[in-house]
């Protein structure tokens, strides 16, 4: 499926008057970055980079896009045309997935003749914003789980195809694995399942739902044991399954209480290493709030695919050079700065990361022996670069990048970004 | 494309375990209800139906499909064999879309063998519950803004399906246009568009960007006047298209004042025709806050595909009958109401709805002249029930729906649903 009608009217009525005036051919760079965080957060996590690099690769007009735009008038023949041998074929540098950002870091740089890059301006965003926004949040959650397995479960609580996308995220900010099958066609990601109430009150008795569970997925499966009542359900569960049972999942009530006595019970008959799978309304602050408690995987939904409070990133597309010469809008407090840039994160001897700094593109700042420079190479006139960083990789340069937060800045209480934004 | 791998692992696990025992095959009612509306929020619109119609038909396991779930062993060569055949051949009843739901509303009412039913469980929640959420927080918006007209601009900070499914949501609830393209192809939903400050700035002058916007797309687009300077820019607006110019957009500062200072402007220089649109972080709260104001129509993006502050409708989709017989979860408060049932809308004489009341399905309560039915038949036998409502008709249906709450229910501030619930 083409993806060339992920796009804004107003992007294609800008492209048509400056293909009249001839504009649309002037050199131009769009950025795009974050003016800050959402409120009170620390950091971001860059996601989607991958996802947008195959979608600009699909943008293109088929006849059924061209069709539309000519039915509804949107533009003229002539631009018509011109989106017919649409291809992109501009550069793109970028910060690579998995990287952290803060207010102002020039996440992606799109250079292209206007017309070319103008275009992109609504799908760079939306897959840069939906997926930055649940790999952020997904990234504080791994870390109040504190190396406990997470298991992505929200995909009936957004739109179909954002689960799909919020699944890869919360993989790559750490999650184990997700409950959504066409992630795991899609992107690879290992799925997991427990069982649905349903299923209990399907059978006559909690006893024969547990039993035919076990005889069709075996000991290892994890039976739920909240349908009817809770101590009831463990006994039953290992009644059936014997003390070499996978886990028991408990999606009500006060987790930490009943995650206490659930392993009282289970110890006591034997299934010592029967885990404990908690789920319901989790966010990173529950999950914290359970660190002492003895649970060995946390189920999360709503949470994680609505970005826990902050459901889009909140980044923009930004036109800040014509023909070498920086622009930038002057009328309000909303300002951008001008010109093609690039950054740089300064680290301490520790690996401790000290600033973000952000520069004018030509110049070459000072470089200590523990900073580097963020972006990459993405697309090479119009060809995606090679040897690009896989799922695996971008989830391993999160967890790296994370290392180097400094102690402050991974707090899940609200605050100041984790580090400081310096313009030069 | 098919919709089967919407899917949540543990639907499959589940199937599996009821082939081999036999209960995929009880006949079972499956129920989509909110236990509660978003905090403080007065009533929900109901909506997806239409799409979630279009995805059950698309409900296969097609080679693609199959093929992931036998690599990842996910399910058993019976299960896929089974799932092979797959197609929904229920039958399903639920509220039209446009139609206003209440905490408890029986939504939708899945009838199905366990099988059948219970692999739509994902699906369904996914575009309800999204949907839903749009719709319900752009109904809010349509009611501040009191007649104006409202385009739907935030494909940019949502997921690029999301946004599709947005700009649907938007329209059935009252929106003028939307900014997405895609929108229109696929659901014949009025764009529109204005300008971006990247235009103006690609331009040597605001001049000639204007000039250059006006010669391809008439005097009667919209500028966008906030670049540089409002008051220069509104002069500059006027000087080149004449009085008949059609619109100026206002991006950014305080837009209550700024509208105010353009009519005034835009009065004094003979343009009394020009429309002013306003954009920039709006919601409900800010639209009403505009409405003295001279403002003509508002471009709304963030709070819109974000659901002001309730991104998803918290439906669930549970089991309730099995064999004729009701069943429900009892461990805890989040008790579910066993049994399939069906509901009613109360309404005074004067057409001012009164309560939901929601009945035992087999029971026939009584129904006053000025009461009505709430479901209606979507499915029969696997088959879409001819002459279902078309999207213009759920809009009006809303429309009409709205009508009927009382006063205190239509207030944007924090308070108790519109109606109360009845269970009988």
């Amino acid at each position: 499926m083409s993806t060339s009608l992920f796009t804004d009217h107003y992007e294609l009525t800008m492209l048509a008057a400056a293909l009249r005036d001839g504009t649309a051919e002037r050199p131009c760079v769009f950025e795009v970055f974050a003016r800050r965080l959402p409120e009170g957060r620390r950091y971001g996590v860059v996601a989607g980079t991958g996802r947008l690099l195959d979608a600009i690769a699909d943008f293109t007009f088929t006849e059924r896009d061209l069709e539309l735009l000519e039915r509804t008038n949107v533009v003229d023949e002539a631009t018509l045309s011109w989106l017919a041998d649409y291809t992109f074929t501009g550069d793109v540098d970028g910060y690579p997935e998995g990287e952290l950002y803060f207010p102002g870091s020039p996440i992606l740089s799109v250079r292209a003749p206007f017309g070319v890059g103008v275009v992109l301006e609504t799908l760079a965003l939306s897959i840069l914003n939906h997926d930055s926004a649940i790999a952020s949040a997904a990234a504080r959650m791994v870390g109040a789980a504190n190396g406990r397995r997470m298991i992505e479960m929200g995909s009936r609580r957004t739109h179909e195809e954002s689960a799909v996308a919020a699944a890869r995220a919360a993989f790559l900010a750490g999650f184990t694995a997700t409950s959504n099958l066409e992630a795991a066609r899609r992107h690879g990601i290992p799925t997991a399942g427990t069982c649905a109430h349903a299923f209990t009150l399907l059978h006559d008795t909690e006893e024969s739902a547990f039993r035919s569970q076990i005889e069709t997925l075996g000991v290892d499966t994890t039976l739920l044991v909240d349908t009817y009542d809770i101590t009831n359900g463990i006994k039953t569960a290992v009644q059936v399954a014997g003390p070499s049972l996978g886990s028991v999942r408990i999606d009500s009530g006060d987790l930490g209480v009943l995650a206490r006595q659930a392993r009282d019970q289970l110890d006591s008959l034997g299934a010592r290493n029967t885990r404990i799978v908690v789920s319901g309304d989790l966010d990173e602050y529950s999950i914290a709030m359970l660190r002492a408690e003895p649970v060995d995987a946390y189920g999360v939904g709503t949470s994680l695919v609505t970005g826990s409070g902050a459901p889009t990133a909140g980044m923009v597309y930004k036109l800040v050079e014509v023909d070498g010469r920086p622009v930038a809008k002057r009328s309000s407090h909303k300002e951008s700065r001008g010109g093609r840039k690039a950054s740089l994160r300064r680290h301490k001897e520790t690996g401790t990361a000290l600033e973000e700094v952000v520069f004018p593109h030509a110049s070459e700042p000072e470089m200590g022996a523990h900073d580097r420079l963020l972006a990459v190479p993405l697309i090479r006139g119009g060809r995606r670069v090679d040897g690009l960083d896989t799922l695996a990789e971008s989830r391993e340069r999160l967890r790296a990048a994370l290392v180097t937060v400094p102690w402050e800045g991974l707090k899940l209480s609200r605050g100041e970004p984790a580090i400081p934004t310096t313009f030069l």
